[in-house]
């Protein structure tokens, strides 16, 4: 078997195609995103990448159903005739080794590089590992043109954060992009790293969506948000009404992280 | 070296062969199952699977002599004239890493796909964390199609368990099995996680040899499920009759993990 | 880089030559008895082994040389006009991984299977977990004929040991070798597991120069074991000649684990 | 993906080049070391090796601009006609794995060799476990010749260090060079271990350029030891300033990790 397979689900010309990547990781911010924006531009489905690199894993739906671990590009055509088309990559995990994920993103690369992307824009949460009210937009960028374009959309390019640099898929995208003569964003959502936050990630898509010049509706997202700030405030509350300072609630992460 | 390498052991034509399943995991009960169905319709043996995603491992029999682990394709001729024959996939290991768990399924599949396998039934225990009286047969499956009719056979599809989806091979077979058109179920015996379940074995292969319209006598695999009884009961006595609240006699699931 | 690298040293025809395997493991006794009979009948350098699964070390001189860590095959012509010619492989290392281990093996046994290397002999320790003041010589082979050839030998053949069967390099050469059709046998000398086992060593030298009908003098290795002897009363004394019943000294396996 | 992917910027032809090696590692005294030469001696980027043993990380500036994570080759002609050239391999990470560490290495020497390499010089520090106030140059080498060489420039062979041999791509850039028919040196700085050392790599530094006959102004990096000299101080006058006898301050040397 190799590394990556790929299963190619539908096969249309692409009018020089911008990429969307979203896939789990820091309060799933990405992923929730992207997911969101396929949702509501009603994305179809293009292939679908199976990996070694994923867990030997199958989710199993309400019916009984299974489905093998994958990542899975969809794609949207420009309603405005010359306008471009939209790829949207999304899934259940990133490669789960290093040597995975260079091989997956590769993969995921030369097949959207093969119908024409020169650009991509990769979606993230960044953890803060504090509460965030509203939260900022982060960007990291292949050029300083990319990176004055963006702060006209309100990113904020800070001198210290990232400080380490950024690690897994939404880093690599843009690392390995430009190997494919790819140029790109990565636009970070500031978050607490507790939760899943949808609220970090409609920060993302407001700025994505003007840049793309697409309209979106949020409500949703603002819904799914409010779910979740209700949650976290049972469980503070529980916190505050005890009577003796004991350890805070086992988990919250956890607990919430089914959410959303 | 390849990552598997094959060793066949009889070449013979297969009339559209079911594939089972079942290899080491929860409760053994896949292997229990898998290795007593073999036994008792004395499936001969018609291929090796050696890999280097196993241990670097021998078996010495009590006789002095090694064998190396490996999984094992065993096949039964179907008695009736235009009837589907059967391949029985067992051994001593799953892949030990996720990649490895991979490869070496895709490359059992291939195999049997060539010998023109079309259906596979993967069996499984599923960890209930407490003891199961009657082991109720959980399932997921490929198709609503399959899901209906093993419906009839009384397996249950419910819709939180598995939540968290399958890991390992009884997934994974099903997961790859889709990408070479095959289609398939997994049965899962209810089991407590902490024994080797002859009980949840027995279960799984009373809804299998149905399905399959085959005549299994049960009574050695309930007698291997007495003597767990047996033991499972004598660690319970020496539990209670201790005066004091001790902890636990040392990992009695080990102890038993041995037997069967 | 491949997985292995073979460094052709001298090209020879062998005549029917036997296999000897002694690499590092529990005790040391594999390689203590291979390092020590290559020293005794004087073999010559064949080939260098070296591995990706090895450690990515080199080992520094006296003088401040390097030399990359790797396995060693050599070779002696048996003095006797029509005599086998005998092989040894030994090194600084097994591999490291799984994976590794099975390459690695596999590797090796094709180069010596080109060589016309039909039988194989490797060289172990078995941890029994107490001192052993005898240590006996256990057995497992690929045939019941070589089984009773060895027992003429005095190498026991316990149903229970080795229980689990047998991991790392002494076993997988047997099990894969066998896909070579080579036939073999495993010695293992009884060791504590604690101390590097110069005596247990020279139990399994003292079978295999019988069988292969060659005539080793044992005084160095009678002089090592004598080192070990003492320095283990000593740690024993330490402990005895303590008023209170402290702890045992610390790490006597690691400080002894670096003579020899 | 490749293993490795070399990412040729320059290509001109070499006079007999000599490599020098200085990557992350103990008191990142080579990387320390390589990069300040390559400073100080305006040396040019020939190739950049990304690699899968890497991490699946970008570094983002100050700017916002992303780099993935590399190792570099630079060059520098030398000014003597009939001299020989110079290449410099520095980066942000040795290979993570050690079968990455054997992978890289070799693709690397492999590329150095093409350019005619056959002679290198790898830095590193070489951890003492104790403050060192005027550390020695540890040497070891692939010739006697080479090591008579070097003591000659005051390096030292110690009969004991380094004891168990040399792990990480000084030492495999020796062993694996050897492979290639190059000779080369280990010049290794003795440090603490707890610090990043640019005095280490100031002593490594003066012989090499002694050995090349290059004229290197050292005022930048002595003033750079000077600053973490002053660190430590603080450190240390923080400890023996607590009147309880405390646990010394939490992580100093991760502290000190981040400057230089």
């Amino acid at each position: 078997m190799e590394e990556v397979y790929i299963q190619v689900v539908d096969k249309v010309p692409l009018r020089d195609p911008i990429l969307v990547e979203g896939l789990p990781g820091v309060g799933n911010v990405g992923k929730l995103a992207a997911d969101y924006l396929k949702e509501k531009i009603g994305a179809k489905p293009l292939a679908t990448f199976y990996a070694k690199c994923f867990p030997p894993q199958v989710y199993v739906s309400e019916e009984g159903l299974i489905r093998l671990v994958s990542n899975d590009l969809s794609y949207v055509r420009s309603p405005a005739s010359g306008g471009r088309d939209l790829l949207i990559l999304g899934g259940d995990y990133q490669g789960m080794s290093p040597e995975g994920q260079y091989e997956l993103t590769e993969r995921e690369l030369d097949f959207c590089h093969k119908l024409g992307t020169r650009e991509v824009y990769t979606l993230a949460g960044f953890a803060q590992g504090h509460v965030v009210e509203k939260p900022r937009v982060l960007g990291a960028a292949t050029s300083m043109k990319l990176v004055e374009a963006m702060k006209r959309y309100g990113v904020v390019f800070s001198r210290n954060d990232p400080g380490g640099g950024l690690i897994g898929a939404s880093g690599l995208f843009l690392g390995l992009g430009r190997l494919f003569g790819m140029e790109g964003v990565c636009l970070m959502g500031e978050t607490s790293g507790y939760f899943v936050d949808p609220r970090s990630a409609e920060a993302i898509l407001k700025v994505l969506t003007q840049v793309l010049g697409l309209s979106v509706d949020f409500a949703d997202l603002e819904a799914k948000a409010k779910e979740i700030d209700r949650i976290a405030q049972r469980v503070h509350d529980a916190v505050e009404s005890k009577p003796s300072e004991g350890p805070a609630p086992a988990a919250p992460r956890e607990d919430l992280g089914y959410i959303g």
